[in-house]
């Protein structure tokens, strides 16, 4: 375990930046982190997704080891060498996956059998099997097992499920010793839905067995952003001030910065892929949706301050026009602005920490942008 | 007019190499023109068009006055402008597609109206009409307006088409002559399906009009290769030699390689890139289907001769992988091998011309494809 390190640069109020080193380089926090749910970034290439300023990505456990397999993905040289990504990889575990988009569930204490939404194949994650099928796929940063709880639950359905998953965070940190290489790293996951003692306990308790990092797992399930900040206001004071914070699916840019604010390090979120897809693009003023009929003829470009091809190269008439007429490039170059977009305020909020003015970033960024941003 | 040149460099049997000149820039012959029917060529960027060695794109007149309209088009600063394409760009006449793809079309003397295959609403395309939708465009090199009939067809049925579209190509090159712009190219389009007296009739009087070029219209619609050769085989040695020949909506390599044997120096087809986002892909040994599942496993490149990204960064397992589970990332990377594989091809039979060495180029080219290729 020798090659992870996180060293704190700098903070301001709670916010922080710095940077976490890994053998495959570094991630600069605070980091987002795009979504290559399996194995690739959906409609990138993965050096366009580097051009945007990502340090990492995401890679999804229930989807590579149903299709094409850890073992073959494995065989194929590793999921780096599979998706030509050569930095850092970070993996779910499995278990949020699972719980939404797998059929016929069986939870038991040993873990979760289940049904394959592709084909309907039966399959077994366990604590040992998700660290094993990490493993295979090479990730530098794996996430304990753990289960994710639906939302709302009740207090004693949510305190089941978070006792649950630290019992599977020992499992998780057991396997992981004894199958990773050395530089990986594996964080525990804080559950406990909204309960301020239950956040409290799994947090003590992750402490206790020692993780590279922590992360806030149950949040962005429905609960709303006021809920979801009041979550991290009684939960990150208590987080170890030397590890890296993750905040697990977390999500539109408001997200981003008010969890920094509350010191949050690292995200990850399909919103600026997915939305690009559908046409929805981030603006420092907003998002906006290219496929409305007021942009047909709009000379203007996308964001007159961004350098993506898609703010760069064309209008928003064009980008209408592609969406309109079905063609890739509108989701290639939409999805290209908003992690260009997404990339961009991380490092403005990186800027802002180390120069000891995220207070008026957050006012400025605050007023810029409508009440949906 | 003074702008468009047609430079004839070397021959070598009846195949030719030359470089046609525009305004927007000069276009190797035998040249394959990729075809950007809406306004982007699908799944590319542009910039990557022309990485593949691309010095000309088509569009197609019909899907572009339908949307976003070429009056729109010519609003938003003309076709080149809109999808970031600033070198050479063909149009169509609209003739082709309207039967193709329209409803309830009604051809009279003077052209066709018809409705929207889009949403219905009705149209008309004359000589006239098409010619200044192809300057709205801004098209460097305009086609004539021209009937396409079936095939098969009678010879009488051919013969009275041909005719209208002799008539048609009349009042083409006035409408041009009114709205061009300097540097602008007209091409006439040989018609008479597979009957030598009507190609011949079709190419004298076209010659007599005078046109910037000249193009072969009606093959590659479902004639088979050999009838098409064969009538290449009558019409190529009739035409100006000091014009640019154009065989329309052609081919796969081996009608490429064929055609130019026999004197034809431009092509467009949607080959590479349709075939592309089903997963066919060219190789030097003949066209593989990526999705087979004897690649599920195959960590060989595609080609591991090209350099184009799908070829130089992924194994064939991956392209695999990507076309099961539907990803972007597949469609984008074969279209642009199959891009880079047509241009690679064109670039090689350039340089063979220029060299003398063509027919060992072509017995080379044979041994290699498979009987498909
Ligand atoms: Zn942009
Ligand atoms: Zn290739």
């Amino acid at each position: 375990m020798s090659d992870f390190r996180f060293d704190l640069k700098a903070t301001d109020g709670a916010a922080r930046t710095g940077v976490i080193s890994t053998p495959r380089g570094e991630i600069r926090t605070p980091a987002f982190m795009p979504v290559g749910t399996a194995g690739t970034v959906k409609a990138m290439h993965p050096q366009h997704v580097r051009e945007t300023g990502a340090d990492i990505v995401l890679g999804n456990t229930y989807h590579l080891m149903l299709r094409p397999t850890a073992e073959r993905v494995r065989q194929l040289g590793g999921l780096h060498n599979f998706m030509n990504w050569d930095r850092p990889i970070l993996t779910d575990s499995g278990g949020f996956q699972v719980m939404s988009l797998s059929k016929l569930r069986k939870l038991t204490e040993n873990g979760v059998t289940f049904q394959s939404h592709i084909d309907g194949s039966r399959h077994e994650l366990t604590p040992e099997r998700s660290i094993e099928i990490q493993c295979l796929l090479g990730s530098d940063i794996q996430m304990q097992f753990d289960e994710c709880p639906p939302f709302p639950i009740s207090e004693e359905g949510s305190r089941e499920s978070m006792e649950l998953s630290l019992r599977w965070a020992v499992r998780s940190k057991q396997a992981f010793e004894e199958k990773a290489s050395p530089g990986n790293a594996l964080f525990g996951i804080v559950q406990g839905s909204v309960f301020e003692d239950q956040r409290r306990r799994s947090l003590d308790e992750l402490l206790k067995i020692g993780f590279h990092g922590y992360s806030v797992g149950g949040l962005a399930v429905g609960e709303g952003q006021e809920e979801m900040f009041r979550v991290l206001d009684f939960t990150c004071p208590h987080m170890d001030t030397a590890k890296p914070r993750y905040l697990m699916g977390v999500g539109k840019p408001s997200d981003l910065v008010g969890a920094v604010a509350r010191g949050i390090d690292m995200f990850d979120c399909v919103a600026p892929t997915r939305s690009g897809r559908h046409g929805q693009a981030w603006t420092k003023n907003g998002p906006i949706n290219i496929k409305n009929a007021r942009f047909i003829d709009d000379e203007t470009p996308l964001d007159a301050d961004s350098s993506c091809p898609a703010s760069s190269q064309y209008s928003k008439a064009y980008l209408n026009h592609l969406f309109k007429a079905g063609e890739y490039l509108g989701p290639m170059l939409l999805t290209w602005h908003n992690l260009h977009y997404y990339q961009q305020l991380m490092a403005d909020m990186r800027s802002a920490i180390a120069e000891g003015r995220f207070d008026r970033f957050v006012k400025e960024f605050e007023e810029a942008q409508g009440a949906d941003g």
